[in-house]
């Protein structure tokens, strides 16, 4: 059997949210699994690492390729990734969800097209509803 | 304590991988623990998964962030991820110990910056040793 190899990969870093929801590997990998959720994708296994004196780490497998978070509490900043295979599920849907829980002030976005030759990168369309109400 | 945001990704996506390779979770999964070992990365924990009919995805939790591969062995593609914050660790090394037992016969890579505001998006130097050598 053959797949697509077509992929599109976002990647995001957002800057002033929260320290509690940034130092809070729980509450991170909840929202990861959601927003994979939401995307139509299959969550197959996770694992998250909180770090002492902060900071977390959240992986998510995914049968369509992986979902994470990284986070540094004491700057605002999670730096977050979202690639997916095929055309089914749109890792946007998944980044819009974790923008709505996150509420940052700021997100900055680049998405790669991956598994077709070189690798080229666009702009990613940041869902900005949770942006715009601040 | 307060930690440098500054980060590097090296996304790759390389072509003409033996198909044995890439479709062995076990085997990728060794390369990319000694791959995070090689380039001064301390490995917190891996999952794995075995697809059916073919193909596998492998992601490290390193203290400094995801180290991750997913392959399309029917197609000779392994897509391959090492996003490390800091100075000290280079993703490059990582990525450098893959491609050299991965054996490609084309690589395509991107590296962005990450963590100091937007995104930006640089060519990765691609150690070409193994490449050179096919």
């Amino acid at each position: 059997m053959e797949y697509s190899t077509f992929g599109r990969h976002v990647a995001v870093d957002t800057w002033g949210v929260a320290f509690d929801k940034l130092n809070n590997a729980e509450w991170l990998q909840s929202q990861l699994v959601e927003a994979a959720e939401a995307s139509g994708a299959c969550v197959l296994s996770v694992q998250s690492k909180q770090f002492e004196p902060q900071g977390a780490t959240v992986l998510v497998l995914l049968s369509e390729s992986p979902l994470s978070i990284h986070t540094y509490p004491e700057k605002g900043l999670p730096g977050f990734d979202c690639y997916t295979c095929g055309e089914t599920v749109d890792p946007q849907v998944a980044i819009g969800y974790l923008v709505e829980g996150l509420q940052p002030e700021k997100a900055h976005a680049k998405k790669l097209i991956r598994g077709v030759g070189e690798i080229t990168v666009a702009e990613a369309e940041m869902k900005t509803a949770a942006l715009a109400a601040k």
